[in-house]
């Protein structure tokens, strides 16, 4: 395993007061030592912080003024000593540093490398590094409470449960396998087996029916406005995201094509698809708006329909129905301070057993009946993560249905009467799949592979 | 003074591995004592670091995995007690924290009130505070060194020197003044007045001097790229941001119209306007673009004119011209590659004296040239910022210009015979406005209106 000395920007990229460079690593004293004037960092009690100025050794010249904090391992987050430079919080400021440090021995972390170690070094297991980073990505309350008690052990301890009376049943087979002369314990066996097996995989499925809702809380409902041109797309976009402050994600070093926009609808996050078109072609170029929106369709999750109140049920209209049938959707029947010129019950009709809400965003109308509608639609009555444990996480929900695929196969194998050390393949198997999760039995390129979807610095 | 307590988020907005939420004031110990779970904070010494969570004491709820940096004023940035909050760096996460600590008793920071307290305790003084807010700004490395300059007190330094002669004079006056009966005192005073005062209305007018850089280097120069459709805008747009990195800033909680981009062109900061038109607009609404470049124009300090060297020079190139007239721009004659139609003579001169650079951009071709010709255009020679002391500062730059018509109409009445005490003014009055450059002499209303313009959270 490497010790060699890393290091990253660890706070966003931006503007801000403060940002940190972090070191980790057998060297990360010695290396901040070398560029701080101040103190000597190496003779500094652990867990403490100090003020000083950051010289370039080779041209003696001030980079930067900062505060170091020391932390010697094994009481940190990696486990090894860890160096904290709190330096301003510019691009150029924050940039300068770390090339400081990259310069003086130094590498620069790979995304996730932080969490990785501490993952290796064993402070976390493999579904508490990824809480961290969902954690970070959450975008509601709701996201952050699955990840903060997912990091805080919880799924982990429902797992090593599961694992632990997995493996007290393949005990059990053993002891069968080893005194095939008693009949009377191979029968019991059996019996004993399918009883803990069940109660097991009945312990699976409550896990893997939180796995819908889960993964919508962390990862966000992809949302597509869409509609003639003038209908109000933009004025509906503007009011999700204004009432409920939009969170602009952005992928550092690309251009504005990327930029994520989120906004909090009752605790469930919308991802809205494409809002640059709906932004730029409502007043520039109406006439691609339907051709695009056909686009769109086929990333979203949730289609918000929006028709005009006071215009006629045009064929455009029905082809964006036609687009996006068998999806889930609410229509929005718009400017509801027109004169009526739309036919309510055709809309009714052509739409079917889909909510529809009347509204004048522009009056500030109908606005919370949309938001309603939005949340119903995935969570029905009230959304409870307190005493849950939610699965949100695709690699555990795909391990999950692996694991109650081989169980079941177990399972099915007890009841046919097949030998008991086949069916122990399977139970061995599912043991093995569940451990995967918590990265027990989980390979190396695994781990690599996980890790690098971690942002920088963490 | 306001002694109370109070937060803000320190990092940038973002995702990010470590978020800091700071506070700042007599109570910042006792408040996060009441909702940090590990250790005791109000026990332990100044200047550490501790582990533990945060636990909302209304609902008893985990808030937050938390590091908490302790530190007893007055050895802090405001000399008052702070408390520093690393949480886990995502949006949902920060607010949080950020929103626990305001429910228990902190006051949210305005902008820059972090800074203001520094300032008003005397940790440092008022053009320091502006460097403050200047290197966290900077878009280059040369940005950053004269922020990094003046936050080390150089500039004030300078000043207070140029205010110390001043006073000298001043008491060379009052001499005079007491002591009327004295004939030669009055006629050596003069002498002595007006070389003093020369002396200083010279360094007063070398700092002035760098302010037309210095405001460069500080604020980026405000670039338009202009051109007909299809000579190559956009490519010239991403070869001098991707070459040089494109910084891209973000006006938190705006739509994604405000969005500035940087390039770093050797050194010198350009400040693309209106990308996102040159952007949408080539492939999509060819029509608008000399138009729409014509509203550019007005905002812009420096023209990037891109002709197509396979087409005829035209008539709307030549209204390109006509508009960019008496502006700093670089003529740029782009696809050199393709078959020459454009009457190069003819360019040369309807451009007149303006640097034409001939480019294949999308061959690699010409870029180095185009960037040697924007620099040059600012900075003749090699840019040295290491020995100068630049003001960057419109503030400044205003009450340099002041302060040198303030000691000009001294000098002018000195040599017209006024009587000294009516000299003796002007020359107090040259004081007093130096001092307001370093905040000595300058109003509560002034300090409130320049720290709102600092980032929150500093």
């Amino acid at each position: 395993m490497d010790t060699d000395t890393i290091s990253a920007i660890s706070t966003p990229i931006g503007e801000g007061a403060i940002a940190i460079v972090r070191l980790s690593g057998e060297n990360a004293v010695s290396i901040a030592n070398q560029v701080f004037q101040g103190k000597d960092l190496e003779e500094l009690s652990s867990h403490t912080i100090h003020y000083g100025k950051l010289i370039d050794p080779e041209t003696d010249e001030l980079v930067e003024e900062v505060m170091v904090t020391v932390m010697r391992g094994p009481k940190t987050f990696t486990r090894e000593d860890i160096v904290e430079i709190n330096c301003h919080g510019g691009l150029v400021s924050v940039n300068r540093v770390l090339e400081l440090v990259l310069s003086n021995g130094a590498r620069l972390a790979e995304p996730g490398e932080f969490t990785k170690r501490a993952f290796l070094n064993g402070r976390i297991d493999l579904s508490q590094a990824e809480a961290v980073m969902d954690l970070i990505r959450a975008k509601t309350d709701r996201a952050m409470n699955i990840a903060l008690k997912q990091m805080d052990g919880r799924l982990s301890m429902l797992i090593q449960t599961l694992r632990q009376e997995l493996l007290e049943t393949v005990a059990h087979v053993e002891v069968n396998i080893d005194y095939p002369e008693y009949d009377d314990v191979e029968e019991m066996t059996n019996r004993i087996l399918i009883e803990k097996s069940k109660k097991v995989l009945e312990q699976i499925e409550q896990l893997l029916e939180t796995a819908k809702q889960g993964k919508i809380l962390r990862e966000g409902i992809a949302t597509a406005i869409i509609g003639r041109p003038n209908v109000g797309k933009s004025s509906l976009l503007n009011a999700l995201a204004h009432e409920n402050k939009a969170i602009v994600t952005e992928i550092p070093g690309t251009t504005r094509d990327v930029i994520e926009e989120y906004v909090n609808v009752r605790g469930v996050p919308l991802r809205l698809v494409d809002t640059a078109g709906i932004r730029d072609t409502e007043d520039i170029v109406e006439k691609i708006g339907v051709e695009r929106s056909r686009q769109v369709l086929k990333e979203a999750d949730l289609i918000l329909l929006v028709l005009n109140y006071g215009d006629e049920f045009t064929e455009e209209d029905k082809r964006l129905f036609e687009a996006a049938k068998g999806m889930d959707k609410v229509v929005i029947i718009n400017k509801t301070d027109l004169p009526q010129k739309l036919d309510l019950e055709e809309v009714r009709q052509v739409a079917g057993d889909v909510p529809i809400i009347q509204s004048a965003i522009i009056k500030e109308k109908g606005i919370d009946e949309i938001e309603a509608a939005i949340a119903n639609l995935f969570f029905e009555g009230d959304l409870n993560t307190a005493d849950l444990t939610y699965v949100s996480n695709a690699r555990h929900i795909q391990l999950l249905k692996s694991a109650r695929n081989a169980l079941q196969e177990a399972m099915d194998g007890m009841e046919a009467g097949l030998p008991i050390d086949i069916v122990q393949i399977d139970v061995t198997r599912t043991w093995e799949i569940l451990g995967e999760i918590i990265g027990d039995t989980v390979q190396e390129s695994l781990i690599d592979q996980l890790f690098s979807q971690f942002c920088l610095g963490k």
